[in-house]
């Protein structure tokens, strides 16, 4: 008999119960009588111990169904070492709940802070394997995170939409897309999509590039300019002040990025600008077929693993192949955009404007 | 041969060239030789006297392709009366073109107020003939404008990807769906969408009454709630001021409606409230088949219109029947949503709340 | 205390959770206190005592799922005298059931065969009401059936993507719709996803004719013809034979009629010709937005028809108002596709060939 | 000046105009001045002097649009050394076309049988770029070809559509796949899908196999088992005979695979088991997100390489980086799936069978 606990942490995404189901239909299929246990609202569920034991049909049919049967939490543990609202030690309490359910492991679902708050359990000593969930794919240790691909899918539906009608208006277009601090999703969705100015948290921009840009589709006699912007795009200017303040300039805004930018280009055209934010839409709907293939190889991975008791292990896709890497080397560790990259150049060969 | 002139005028929205492609396709198959005429961003195109010549190959293809391949521009006509920046008389402006043209029959397909401008040349004595484009479905005489059902679509999708995410995290969200004076698509994307409060610019709302709706689902055990509330929704106490006040409470308003709902739940309930725009996305990308349909229908349609000279109607869909009715007898009027219309009591069979 | 039973009965398609939602939403505001007995997989569960007490969480998240929760078994009445072969007397079964639940209605979601049932139990003395289910749209005395603007959908993808496909090649492609008897599915997807030709089971076709259409287009240039077969399109031959020879024909056939005319085609231009048969895909999927409206409002108008004790009747929508008309009135009559239907009429001006 | 002629050849599939974009994108970004050559109607065109000479704006808004605005022909050159039928040479005629135009470079946007002959013309001295196109991602040398993303994903949907229909009904469902010689669609929609069998040209399977895992399913409760099978599934029986005798074999059958091994379940179980086949709709329809960055990207290093003058090479991915490797390595080869793949072992620790 193996007892395995399971939890969703962070922001919800596309493949969580996809990769879910790929866990336990992996369990099922190695070991003979397994439990699964699973922990409501993320971490909170595995410090208060709400769960609820699982049985196979409640993994059937989810393969297609986005957010996450156990409920997520966002980043619940900023400090670790503080006790919660109601005097609870944090860690301990997992601890205790851990050991009162004599699991044999712990799968966490999570992202950059939840995988973080994982390898802590893992140096308590408990056995803890993480799959790498996220629609930023900013997990550093792993090409690929499932969330991503769904995510850079309906960002790209967005800028179509976006494209007929700024067309026949003959508008510009400022897109917001998620990503506060990495910006892999603008950068695909801006490729996929078709826009003409990409602009991203790792590559600050200057706006008379961006006005160029658009100067340079007006002379080409293209009525309209797309622009998508990540949520956490900087300018130039803001990104060379020192970092106290900078952060300072950048509590002062009143507005996102993108409506700035917009009225930035409104009054230097006198043109018709609007912004568009698909928001939390990108973490919803249905999983696409990519995001599932890979979650189902992720979850029979884990399954794997737990089989082979090689703990302490967040599972990666590299080169295709989907592998596993020891928690603490991803820890801590965001995988960014660099102005480096062959993708970001090969966007630049087809005329993409970055602002830099 | 026969010669038509052809625009489009207003808001974009999905089905325009799949009913351009209707028109067309039914002139050829009813005329020997035709000759189309399209000008260029709306009315703007007439006025100015600059048009394309359309080939039969212009509209291959364009069944499925957002946006117009004529491009448009938004209510260029607030006063007809009043001469354009460069000194240009409107109306006589059009009715020279049309004569210097030799054209026998403009099609226009527009809203509400470009088809009051259709109106008005046609009591100047041009042959016209309108056809009912608007993604709110408020052309008074019309069941149906092109363009409605795809921008439900959209809209009910956002709310579908809301869903997933708001069930995951217990988040209450309010989304703003496309809808200024008329509820129709807010109405309809609700039900769709199974939101749980919906809120029209035709039935003023109690903030009160939307915090039982969340109350009540609290205390059923759900988690989330979500509120599809139209751009123009509006509180009881704003609609109950006299028009000059109402007017001056709305101007100022810092920010939509959807936002200051927001704030008003969490300052209620101390919980997490999101709020999304689809925005523009609601008018763009492809037309879904019912508005390919319809589309068809009514182009072909205004081909037999003309075919029988009957000029001076607007399109209209009464009671699943292709129709056309005067002109002059839709003008200046909108189709509302009605408290009293039976799909809003059908909506509060459900349990949805307006807020009233 | 009500208690109200529900069966999903004939082949399944997209909105039947949907509608059963709306039903059970609806109870549920109008009742204090109900009871909602499911029975599994059609009138079989009725027969047998097969169901499930459901909950009113069992109807959450259900708007978008494709399927019945409840599971469907078709016509399994051809002969309502004959028992089954377990020797049980099927009507006097399935009413000793509905009296030993203490039923207070019944409610069935099927489509012309399973509404004929319907009829039958009400004659028995039972409360039934019915709910006009088919992807086929071909109930008699309903404008709009529930599932038939999501077949619509798929059937119109199917064609789109035939479109490029055969666009790139300069191929004939048959693709081969839904509809034995009725031609509601080919014709609208037929005008929505541009086809060239449309076969009807109700417009017996000429070969000739479809040559012909092949040949205007080779003419004008085009490199490509798509026609939209219904299933029992059927050519004039065969239709004009008296009724014993004609079935005595169709029997013959070894294979679909799109390959057969597929065939003709080859024989007669040695060009390119494929097929596609999109098949059950059409049942399948979420039903869309359309389609989840009228389920709603369908759900919501049975739940008052209980509430008023107005049994024995079909909801139906008419002329965009949902209303209900008594059983008898529609059970054992099919809504045929006419030639002299304005729909067709407009298909044709729009130049496509129906083959007659 | 650059004189740069283009053709797409083979099967059409989702990024041929996606990618084209990219190419012309990146030539007109790095070069003043640049001439795109068109061949019609693959090569065809190079041989006959079909083109057309395209401009800036006949690549504008095809980004998201299916099959190849160049038109394509199938597998045109069995036999290189073969005389047309009008008696034309081949190679000699196509040089002749390159040479006419003074073209500085040739790029083929073509699968495996294309690039051979693309090979070919690069042996007879020609500067040539290929460009992986197929579905079928079997490129050997490339870990992704453009069209395979979209076309899994079209297959997905029919999995998608097909599971709530199966489940509804209790069916067995077979789902006929395209690929004649390699798996890796059927692969990877199979576990996109949620198939319980998936059956690959390159894993013969035993029926009895396949028996099995309908059986387990029943035992565990599931009413209904969907097969993913390939086109060019193989059974083991035939795959171990002789080449000679399993050719024959092959031309033998009288219907695909996928309706022999549904008959084969209908005589064991003695239910209800039905065939779907999406067909040529997967290579229709607009590319994904996922395929439209790797077809830009793919452009932009087709640019960047003529602009090196670096000639006679293959684009590829390879670990996530855009590279080029020469023609010769990878013409002729397939890319198939392999038993040991570790995509097909996490498959079956998710509990599929392949039949083996």
């Amino acid at each position: 008999m193996k007892r395995i606990g399971m939890l969703t942490s962070g922001g919800d995404c596309q493949a969580l119960n996809a990769t879910m189901r790929g866990v336990v239909k992996g369990l099922h299929s190695i070991f003979d009588e397994v439990e699964i246990y699973g922990f409501l609202d993320g971490y909170k569920g595995l410090m208060y111990g709400n769960y609820r034991k699982l049985k196979p049909s409640d993994f059937s049919g989810i393969l297609t169904m986005g957010g996450t049967i156990l409920g997520t939490s966002r980043q619940p543990f900023k400090m670790m070492g503080v006790p919660t609202e109601d005097g609870l030690d944090k860690v301990p309490a997992m601890k205790r709940t851990y050991k009162d359910l004599k699991l044999d492991c712990l799968v966490v679902l999570g992202g950059n802070g939840s995988q973080k708050t994982a390898n802590l359990l893992r140096e308590e000593g408990l056995n803890v394997i993480g799959l790498p969930k996220t629609i930023d794919n900013d997990i550093w240790g792993t090409d690929m995170t499932f969330g991503f691909q769904s995510a850079v899918d309906i960002a790209t539906e967005t800028l179509d939409c976006i494209h007929t009608t700024a067309a026949s208006h003959g508008r510009v277009f400022v897109v917001e897309i998620m990503g506060h601090k990495v910006g892999h999703i603008a950068l695909h969705a801006g490729i996929a999509g078709g826009a003409d100015v990409i602009l991203l948290p790792e590559i600050p921009y200057d706006i008379k590039n961006v006005f160029k840009a658009i100067e340079k589709r007006n002379k080409a006699g293209k009525k309209f300019t797309i622009l998508a912007v990540a949520e956490g795009a900087i300018s130039k200017e803001i990104a060379e002040l020192p970092k106290k303040e900078r952060k300072a300039k950048l509590l002062e805004r009143t507005q996102p990025v993108a409506y700035e930018i917009a009225d930035q280009i409104r009054a230097k055209f006198n043109n018709d600008v609007r912004v568009t934010v698909p928001g939390h839409t990108q973490r919803g709907g249905s999983p696409d077929a990519f995001d599932r293939v890979i979650s189902s190889r992720f979850g029979a991975k884990a399954a794997q693993l737990i089989a082979d008791k090689d703990f302490g292990k967040l599972v990666v896709l590299r080169n295709n192949v989907v592998d596993a890497i020891p928690m603490e080397e991803s820890a801590g560790k965001l995988k960014y955009v660099s102005p480096d990259d062959a993708i970001v150049k090969e966007a630049k060969t087809l005329g993409i404007c970055f602002g830099d």
